[in-house]
């Protein structure tokens, strides 16, 4: 419950590096891209081309990395527990800050982020299980310039139809944590095999396989981005690391569409 | 009724150099700013922090006048109406192509539009009457590089508080075109003396003053645009000459938020 200034102020100081999932109930958490100026225009097409996947919320000034709009003066250097640096798209270092690489061209994107949902889903008191687990996909982004990518998605099993309808009217209302789903039902109508067996997962495995009556839907992961920095290959890209975001001072509902 | 690339391909042949208003009804339509790829991450970013006043609809490629997402292989040189030509912030010229103007460095960005929100105020049984003018105001956009201006706003009178209800939660739906309102009630909150007395109007005055019961919603124009332009004083700068727009092959209910 404490407010997002002093958990970044905590995180600045290095007195955590840890993720940021029950991080500031309520407050909207962000992920984080950062390219050299001559690639942030094709970025900032590709996140527009791309809206469910790379909705953004701030863009910095290059050479500037802090805050305006989504947090008050955050330092982007520092106040997110832990980053991934990549190289030519290979994945060098993953620091707890990025002092030593920044530089006077870098721009960063903050991005919404799919974290917050699942508090309004549990608000509007919907029955769902989070599979905690994230799928390379037959779906890919639309490119622009060196960015381009398969998407990554999260699954989240509904008990029943009604609670998957109004969890598509739910998100549908935050397009900043990645709005509605951009798929429901089979996994095979997005690529994936075998929910149980997914490419990625925060919790313990085994998945317990979905059951007859619950619907699945699918939302657009933030892990999409390493997909993409490993593909555009630039000479330096920095994200995020997995499940340590950066906290904004907005509420989520600040963002909302209605 | 006529579909929007029959309309496009009529205006590209030159023989219709008209506004738009009552053109391919249900489609959406855009206004259009060019930019020199130099200023583009400034532009983008612009309009990131001014999303209610400039919703980017699409960003072609630099050197590329071709739409790939909101219409199939339209022209941007040739398919609006009219265009207005800026040169160090100075208007000067009003073509109906710019052919002549095209370079290999520009990049397009279309951008939401106002028009078609009415169609859906009139479905929806909104009982309220558009004054047709715009003012200048006391909001200034967020600034980005070259990039600044006053927002002019467009104002609808609405019948009862009930219609201005429903016109909030139609609109919230259209982030695409313009969204929800950004003011209510006194014009003095957004710095507006008279609504009687606009700064640009596309209908003969004079206008009927507010009645006791009328409810004014405002809502970010194009024109903006034209501010824009003029302040950021580009050695070339291009927009859609107002109120003649480029008509999109999408309908705006594919482009609501929920």
């Amino acid at each position: 419950m404490m407010p997002p200034a002093g958990f970044r102020s905590i995180v600045r100081q290095g007195a955590w590096s840890g993720q940021t999932e029950n991080a500031c109930r309520n407050y909207a958490q962000a992920n984080l891209a950062v390219v050299p100026k001559e690639y942030a225009l094709d970025f900032s097409t590709f996140c527009q081309r791309n809206p469910r996947t790379f909705p953004v919320m701030e863009v910095t000034e290059p050479g500037d990395p802090f805050t305006r709009k989504t947090a008050d003066n955050a330092d982007l250097r520092t106040d997110l527990p832990k980053y991934r640096v990549f190289q030519d798209g290979v994945l060098i270092d993953e620091p707890t800050d990025i002092k030593k690489y920044w530089r006077d061209d870098l721009v960063c994107f903050l991005l919404g982020c799919a974290l917050s949902m699942d508090w309004y889903f549990r608000s509007a008191n919907i029955k769902y299980r989070m599979l905690g687990a994230y799928f390379n996909t037959s779906v890919n982004c639309i490119p622009c310039g060196p960015f381009r990518g398969g998407v990554v998605l999260g699954c989240r099993l509904f008990e029943t139809a009604l609670d998957a309808v109004r969890a598509i009217q739910v998100s549908s209302r935050y397009p900043m944590a990645h709005g509605a789903p951009i798929h429901m039902g089979s996994p095979d109508g997005v690529g994936i095999k075998d929910l149980c067996h997914p490419d990625v997962t925060t919790v313990p495995l085994p998945i317990v396989p979905p059951k007859p009556n619950e619907v699945a839907l699918y939302w657009d992961a933030a892990a999409t981005v390493t997909n993409v920095a490993k593909e555009a290959r630039l000479p330096l890209m920095i994200t995020h690391c997995p499940a340590h975001m950066f906290i904004t001072d907005m509420v989520l509902e600040e963002l909302s569409s209605s």
